[in-house]
């Protein structure tokens, strides 16, 4: 293990950043985590992540580790035996699960923008249904590839829930503003049933912000879009 | 190890294909090549990946593998003891050659395929000019991060050179056909001697086609796209 101490640079309600902190109180690893303002990036960020200058980064040590999905496996692999497992120990399933975690990312963040920001009725619209079949594709895959279990790794929380489960805050924002059911237990109980374990969860409790919180930070965001795209 | 048969299904002159049986043929595991029409879908491509209904696909007995980057890892944690590391072993230059990889795929194909299908000289301009960027950015990271060794992988070709390698076909493709130097050795001198190395080995001169075969390929694409968009 690399000497020193573990940093994060974040964002508070960045799903990316999200994820690294639950899987960080997951394995009960003591962090310092350095809040982010991305408008004024300080010296810190722009010295560690050069390249892509976004969060999260985590700093351990003098190793700097960039990218969320890279920094859960660096986790899962440099305290292989602290805390329980970030990825399942078969390669199989280990496959299926970074599989299904960028399925995750290419979906799910462009919905839920599209709905947040969206110009149009027939834009959100759209949008909406991408998100149905990205979480009825989810809902499959839960039940086909992880059945019988309480979570996507098993008994406990690992890799795929974190990564899933740095939405639900986001996504449950998003359904309040768009006035609209997205993750529709009608649609997807397997899913709506694993959220309620998950967001029952030390790490997610400990973890998220509120739904209110980032409800009101997006319908700020939005008013700022569009008082930005309706001056010249 | 899952019993059973190694099947590939791929296209010929995919990036994403042409890393897997770069990396097959490293770790000498022979297997059944399917090439894929993809124009016409077949059975098998739309039952084994039935999200995307993209290549590649690794069927392993009764194991289907999706995703490129995730074909490599599961390649190396199911046959970790059988020829040349996929990866290396330090968790820390494991999440530094994802972080990579993740880069090559984010700009290299739509560099790539920019400078191919650009529609006026400026966009094209500003492609080369992103590729030039990209190339900078990993000559200096070959540089810092994997100093001093023939290769990313050290001594043997591994996970981040099948996944730059698998490009350099196109790249140079490219170069003939928009007439500039994408990857020049005089601004990325160790890059270039890093492709030399790589296009001598066996596992690269058994399995990428030719450069004139890719030439002649994207030129074809080139005027049907034109063609497409020239006509009401």
């Amino acid at each position: 293990m690399a000497e020193g101490e573990l940093k994060l640079l974040g964002l508070w309600y960045s799903p990316f950043v999200l994820r690294v902190r639950m899987m960080l109180e997951q394995k009960g690893l003591s962090y310092e985590y350095l809040e982010q303002d991305l408008s004024n990036k300080s010296e810190l960020l722009l010295k560690h992540n050069p390249i892509y200058k976004k969060v999260p980064v985590l700093i351990h040590g003098n190793r700097v580790i960039c990218e969320s999905l890279a920094i859960l496996e660096y986790i899962d692999e440099n305290w292989s035996g602290t805390g329980p497992r970030v990825l399942p120990a078969d390669p199989y399933k280990r496959a299926v699960s970074r599989f299904w975690a960028v399925y995750i990312d290419d979906k799910l963040l462009s919905s839920a923008i599209g709905i947040l920001m969206a110009a149009t009725e027939e834009v959100k619209a759209e949008k909406i249904k991408d998100t149905h079949t990205a979480f009825e594709m989810l809902e499959e895959a839960f039940k086909k590839c992880f059945s019988g279990k309480s979570f996507f790794g098993g008994e406990t929380i690992g890799y795929l829930d974190v990564t899933l489960g740095s939405y639900l805050i986001s996504i449950r924002a998003a359904e309040r503003i768009s006035e609209s059911k997205l993750l529709d237990e009608t649609m997807v109980p397997l899913l709506v049933e694993w959220e309620n374990r998950f967001l029952a969860a030390e790490c997610a409790k400990k973890t998220l912000p509120s739904v209110e919180r980032v409800e009101e930070h997006a319908r700020m965001l939005r008013r700022t879009r569009w008082e930005a795209n309706s001056s010249n």
